[in-house]
């Protein structure tokens, strides 16, 4: 499988030599994610501008050759760098990295996709800006653009970003370029700012799909708080997981709590972010993951769900307000309490050696990740990314790259009622999947409204090591089945898991199926990403 | 122009021959709106089931006849019942009037097209929910579910109603049936509750659309505030609107306000919204609209603006801590300053008489329409709907109907920058415009969000002056095509303005054309309706 040599030629005429990768060594770089792929890359092209994308996109259609752009690749647990379909060219469009706009009145950023979350970050406070990018979990060098075309999300106002992002610059699979909303229009105020254009809402398309390259995109940003408080619970029983819920959902339907601001993890997904594997401890082989749960810190033993909420407030008299109703809400339904505020966290920050003698708990650093860098507040964070390796021996490396490193990752992401039966329903199947599989079973749920709650169930392991990678793969194959048809729909998949989940309904796919190929006739773009092929033979 | 007999007898059958109205002077009501139209409609059918929009689908495809789907055809100021394009046979969705599913815990309504706001908002009242459903100026027997697919508006939570609606079941123009987001999974628990499903979302191509009839679609719920206030007040000249306009979106950044629960009113239309037309003042004739502003109350003489806010909190000091932001920011900054809560309109309804002598505005009136039975919190009104009688001699009907009643009404719908100067700018265009054509220049603001703010332009006038309904028509156009090349895109249409606007990228216009051509092959479904046909020509 090779480029003829006249598309090479007209690639490289487009983008420059230098940037279309054909080095097997370095393109077998892009051929690795974070779990076995067979996948192989034709060539990378390294596109620096929109019209070098159109170009590629034209030379693919005369070629009849396959591309799949990446952002930044960090899409860690659901495919990295790596194209769902075996022989496509991978369009890398890091060097589009420029923030092309940036308005401080307006709340508004304008990116390219290669715009990493450090990058806006670093941005914003360079200028002092009241307003900040409400980050991710994952990788601080992620693309905010490819984030939001996933439908990713972000901890604490406007988290759910595919919600807060206008005026998308799109290059369709015939290499047209459109724009979409009012930025169709070539002088509108509004293009970066009105949510919807005129007539039918195409953008929509654009997202979890391969029906356009998005080159640029406007992302609203939230203004920073003038006062936050973070509070934390533990839940030990699902009696008390489901109180909890009960009473966070009805301060969110009051306007007590916001969106995207309430984060629940289950025991082991708490443990990961707390410890590395005690290899030690357990002799060197993998113990069952329930005994694992002895190495919380004492303070933590028996619990089973530990809560994060954010309370974002205008002034003081809204932070003691809302402290008040969030307390008595709370207050004897839970395991354990606490909600810290600037004053607490400073004491904290002061008492944090005695506290952690108490606690068993490092105060200082916890109280650093939750308030002072919280990624509440938009600041992201490596934590996370390293827990990735989890389950590796040695030392995590100062800059992860689980793709490198051949730590293990999976992801899946279901959606689900906002209600503690729920959360309970799918923390006792995935535990019981990946137990039986041998790994520690991690959940975590996020409220992206007052409506419902997503997901992340995350499967950690060791690439190296090849029966628990095998053992990772059916354990995730099975949660994302067994979820699917208990009702827990998923709401985004990696190329894993493409062929495993799609729409029921066998009209709905004809629809996405006609789309796609009257948008792309030569099926040039991404093919098999979130297009759902697989059932299109199903239909009439 | 007739159907042909065996279409029609087709269509009796499917939906029963009562519900095929052909009788002329039955169809001509269809004919009219609130001005003058030239369509004929041959015939109107009206289906009871989703089964019967899809054989009645099935019938246009084969016959090759277009259908123009209404659910109550209150679109009043924009056409009303009236298809875009001559010769379409109306299909009326009302028998279409069942609540589907009701979710107290969840806060959501399942509706069909049928479904009114009233209907809706009395469904609540006999369950005594605690939620409520944000509802519209317009009239209380409008559509719900065609408000939501228009990106029509509620004053209040969730009023930006098109962010909030979930499962739209759709007829396609094929005649088959899909079902958006989650909805499309046999199975899913989340179908109702997540915004987005998975893959591509195809949800806003029926939104300001010709691509299907929606069927039934599910609405999000506000959960009743513990507290409400409403904030008035007045702005003389453009610095102080300017002024004002900052500071509230400033607290709609910081959490304070909410979406779509800042409406600004030029002195015109507070004006018609006061009084009817001062035909004996002005000696019978239309008087200059500079003169009318001599009937306003004395207390408002000399006002050019009047803003309404409303407050919504979770508990008495949240209200009391945004009431003190409230006034701090907009103190010595307005002109008048009046902010309503519970115990200051139960106290201003006791002394109603007194304070009527006072200031010359009938108080109870104006608390039970601001406060108590407010729009701000759901309660549907005709008071607007009743100001457009405004040019009309004699008493206003209690059943508005300005199709019958020949009043004359027309919408202009533009997207602004949440920015003073924009406001002015705009305000000071229509009024050009509108008292050049002898026409009193009525403009509303409304906040969708933080970025950006929608505006309607009223036009009124009296259908059965001839020289009035021209110069109306007029107006409409200058306004029309006057703003959208200003930079304020029109973000909603009427079937008098569908040619008037469209994005001026051809790029863009190319792909709607090719959606339609796919979806609805036989150019069956509503013809011209936000299809931008009238740009289709210019394509390559």
């Amino acid at each position: 499988m090779s480029l003829s040599s006249l598309a090479l030629a007209e690639f490289q005429a487009s983008v420059g030599a230098s940037y279309v990768i054909t080095d097997r060594s370095a393109v077998s770089e892009y051929e690795r994610a974070t779990f076995a792929t067979n996948q192989k890359i034709p060539s990378v092209i390294l596109p620096a501008s929109r019209q070098e994308v159109q170009e590629c996109v034209r030379i693919a259609n005369r070629h009849k050759l396959t591309i799949y752009p990446i952002s930044r690749g960090r899409n860690w647990g659901l495919g990295s760098r790596v194209p769902v379909h075996d022989g496509c060219c991978v369009l890398d469009l890091k060097r589009m990295n420029q923030i092309i706009a940036f308005d401080e009145d307006n709340a508004v950023l304008t990116v390219e996709p290669g715009v990493t979350f450090q990058q806006a970050a670093d941005f914003l406070a360079e200028r002092k800006s009241q307003l900040y990018l409400t980050t991710i979990g994952g990788p601080p060098d992620a693309s905010l653009l490819a984030n939001a075309l996933e439908r990713g999300d972000g901890v604490g106002p406007l988290g759910d970003r595919a919600k807060y992002c206008t005026g998308l610059e799109v290059v369709l699979p015939n290499g047209e370029c459109i724009h979409t909303g009012l930025e169709a229009f070539e002088n509108s105020f509004s293009g970066k700012l009105a949510q919807f254009g005129l007539g039918p809402a195409i953008e929509g398309l654009f997202f979890q799909s391969n029906l356009g390259i998005v080159t640029q995109i406007s992302i609203w940003l939230a203004r920073k708080p003038r006062h936050f408080q973070l509070v934390m619970f533990a839940a030990r029983n699902e009696a008390e997981v489901t109180a909890a819920t009960k009473e966070l959902r009805e301060l969110q339907q009051l306007g007590v709590l916001c969106d995207t601001a309430y984060s629940l993890w289950n025991v082991y997904r708490f443990l990961t972010a707390q410890i590395r594997y005690p290899w030690d401890a357990v002799g060197g082989k993998v113990a069952p993951p329930r005994e694992l749960l002895n190495h919380l810190p004492s303070a933590w033993k028996g619990v089973e769900w530990v809560g994060f909420v954010g309370i974002y407030s205008p002034s003081r008299a809204h932070a003691k307000a809302s402290r008040r109703m969030v307390r008595r809400a709370l207050r004897g339904k839970v395991s354990k309490l606490i909600i810290i505020d600037a004053l607490m966290a400073k004491l904290g920050k002061l008492l944090a050696r005695p506290l952690q003698k108490l606690t068993g708990v490092d105060v200082r650093k916890m109280l650093d990740n939750a308030y002072f860098h919280s990624v509440f507040l938009g600041h992201p964070t490596k934590l996370e990314t390293g827990s990735i390796y989890w389950r590796k021996r040695g030392a995590t490396p100062p800059d992860c790259n689980p793709d490198r490193d051949r730590s293990g990752l999976h992801w899946v992401c279901p959606a689900l009622p906002f209600e503690g039966a729920h959360i309970v329903c799918v923390t006792r199947t995935v535990e019981e999947i990946a137990i039986r599989h041998g790994l520690e079973p991690m959940c975590m749920f996020f409220n992206m409204n007052q409506w419902y709650l997503k997901s992340f169930i995350v499967i950690m392991f060791d690439q190296e090591v090849p029966e628990e990678a095998t053992a990772a793969s059916k354990c995730h194959d099975e949660i994302v089945t067994t979820l699917d048809r208990m009702g827990y729909s998923m709401i985004r998949l990696g190329i894993q898991s493409m062929h495993l989940a799609a729409p029921s309904e066998q009209t709905y796919i004809n629809v996405i199926r006609s789309l796609k190929q009257t948008l792309d006739p030569n099926d040039i773009l991404s093919p098999g990403r979130y297009d759902f092929r697989h059932k299109w033979n199903g239909s009439a």
